[in-house]
């Protein structure tokens, strides 16, 4: 090695020293669309930002400043690399209502699921490994399979979720070629972004299917308390405790500002997240878990999600109406829960041309494309109704549809909506600026 | 791939499935210890917990509850990947103190500066890469660099802290290997662990080294502000911005519960940072964010930063008088600030050996071995002064030293203390009851 500093660019000095993982690191769809749709008059159906608007603000105010008078050298202190036994605790409980009986040592407190995802991927895939997903499957979670170099297999699925005989096709397919599967990513609870539940009957086999392969299964469960009517579906977690690795968090059921998550781990897995965890952050927000735990202890929280899930059920009803009165020339899912359905487009429109014309139209969604591993998907949309309030719903599709048909128009007189002129971009405020 | 499942064992079923690189993830020794730690009757010299009691209880309270009754929806909200520019304006600010220029736009606000420190490894190093760092160096880091598979090469300092002689020898070496090495990892101010500052004669030498040699500089700076008599040197990057990564941290100047720390990069790497944060963890705690403005808009921060300086200059003269009193036999640094004194043994006596019979005389410490990549530094160990009242510090000490003097007696008689006996090792609590 030379000891001369001519390798960089003069825009990037640092170029050719970035590990191999930084290649694939780019930035997502959906990162650049938060920034559109922070904009006022652009009626957003493309983050995935909860409504918290109803949480109890007085309760939590008083809660704070009583944590912060009676504890606060405590809860402004460093804490468990595994996250504290008390808010461990209650995890346990809290995952009752998914029919999992766990253990608190089989938890680990992470910084959002997010970062139980990123831990998990951590600790298994090496690069080039698979991961069976969905098709389609979460974007953050295709970020951070990215980051970690795996190669990523989709499955499709159907109104009742992952399909068990494609998932079993497919895995022994692998296997005649001697790839290595190292898990099934799954959400199987209102499902971001195809807005479908895993039904309960096709639950043991895929369980079933995964113990035969030897592949773990990694499920994702943010949503599964956010059911418009019903409680949540027995977990995977629940058939086969030491199969799965279980991700929850407060982000949804309370919300994101604490950046409170977790796994639920068999126990030599376990072990390895907390080291993982441990290096990566030290330990998880201490001021996060003590105002938690006391909300969870003090306040009728279940009530509180019950109140979302009304929510949630009149924004997802406005938009179903919303598309079938503006929108006949589409198919989409119906949700019973959560944030999202996915919108298949009418033969030739694509959904990553559409969007800056979209914008213009002041209405904004992710490309399926955002939910594919290999750049397919931009047939479908990922529309989400869990932010703005029913009539703003309404009137985004309304929108959406003037935006459809004028691409409809185009693929008509021209084969394809994928024109190119110079002004079919729009330029994103940075990220910062949301 | 047969898709039977006989690749796990019994305790581990997933045991054939780990990545390469969670073999090299194992428990520090520091993370055992903040176990034993917690021990009402034992005196820990051990961890490095700020002490964080005089913070202002009451108008934090006041200040939470305002934010939750006032912004409450804002405050427990996703955010911005990169971190509020509200927050980032007033990283600048502070890094001022350090003699930083930097721009809003560099800065990238991690969950702890711990998270920086991983995403900057996540970013730069490939399997089998070289990190250059002092001997010894941050064990937090060295957890780290072995997730990352990194290989580290110990560079000594002195007094005046890293010696620009060696490293430049150092580089040169690893050069004429072939070796590719990413970045030099450093704390240039009160050091952890060897409690020395790098003097503001050497800090150009050092940049310029690292520039002439192009590898990157990582700057650690935890403690940079808590100098006990005196406003911080100029940083690294101060001299050469585009040279260095710069690593901030409020858990030492406010406290860690909300886990807020940065990095200040170069543009092109700043970048890389966001897009490694939001696979990660998608975006900072927004709480946290907001209440740490909120305090360093309000509050006199910087008087309450003199306030802990004077207390651990106390704490820090409690310990350096009570070794002078107790344990002439051995030799110490002088720390100008922060947390920590590294201790040399008298000859013979090795650090981790001792430990168990340290802990039955009821005071803990970190043996020097948790602060080297290749299991060195056994002659060493690290006393913090950070949180215990000078009192119990001097008491530690003293206990320290029957031990100490009693492993000379073990030496002199067998001529080493490590002695392997059955009950000489300690059963720790599991880190959840610390």
């Amino acid at each position: 090695m030379s000891s001369t500093n001519q390798r960089g660019t003069r825009l990037d000095p640092w170029l050719d020293l970035y590990a191999d993982r930084a290649n694939g690191m780019r930035a997502s769809e959906v990162r650049s669309l938060f920034a559109v749709a922070s904009r006022p008059e652009v009626v957003s159906l493309a983050g995935g930002m909860p409504n918290i608007d109803s949480l109890p603000l007085d309760f939590l105010a008083d809660l704070s400043a009583k944590i912060m008078r009676t504890q606060g050298p405590k809860a402004l202190q460093y804490g468990s690399g595994q996250g504290e036994i008390f808010m461990r605790e209650q995890i346990v409980e809290v995952m009752r209502y998914d029919a999992i009986r766990a253990h608190p040592d089989d938890v680990v407190i992470t910084t959002g699921s997010q970062q139980a995802l990123d831990l998990v991927t951590e600790i298994f895939i090496n690069p080039g490994d698979v991961i069976v997903a969905e098709a389609p499957s979460y974007v953050g979670a295709l970020s951070v399979f990215r980051a970690y170099e795996a190669d990523v297999v989709h499955v499709p699925l159907d109104d009742d979720g992952l399909i068990p005989e494609e998932l079993d096709r497919t895995l022994t397919e692998l296997a005649a070629q001697n790839r290595q599967v190292k898990f099934l990513y799954t959400i199987p609870n209102y499902h971001n972004p195809a807005g479908v539940t895993l039904s309960e009957e096709r639950r043991p086999h895929i369980v079933e299917i995964c113990k035969r392969h030897h592949v773990l299964i990694l499920e994702d469960n943010p949503y599964g308390l956010l059911g418009f009517d019903s409680d949540p579906l027995p977990a995977l977690k629940s058939y086969d405790p030491d199969q799965t690795v279980y991700l929850g968090s407060f982000s949804k059921m309370f919300g994101p500002g604490y950046r409170i998550g977790w796994a639920a781990a068999p126990h030599a897995v376990r072990e390895k997240l907390v080291l993982a965890q441990e290096a990566a952050v030290l330990c998880p927000s201490m001021w996060g878990q003590m105002v938690m735990s006391e909300y969870l202890t003090t306040y009728d929280w279940y009530t509180q999600v019950k109140s979302f899930r009304g929510e949630y059920r009149a924004r997802g009803e406005a938009m179903l109406e919303a598309l079938a009165e503006y929108l006949p020339e589409c198919q989409w899912t119906t949700p019973t829960g959560g944030f999202y359905t996915w919108v298949t487009l009418p033969p030739g429109v694509d959904a990553k041309a559409m969007l800056p014309r979209a914008v213009t139209n002041l209405v904004a969604y992710v490309s399926g494309s955002a939910f594919y591993y290999d750049g397919r998907g931009s047939d479908h949309m990922r529309l989400s109704f869990c932010y703005p309030p029913p009539e703003r719903i309404k009137e985004g599709v309304r929108r959406l549809a003037r935006t459809v048909h004028g691409e409809m128009e185009l693929v008509e007189m021209l084969g394809t909506n994928r024109i190119d002129r110079p002004n079919n971009t729009v330029q994103f405020p940075a990220p910062d600026q949301v």
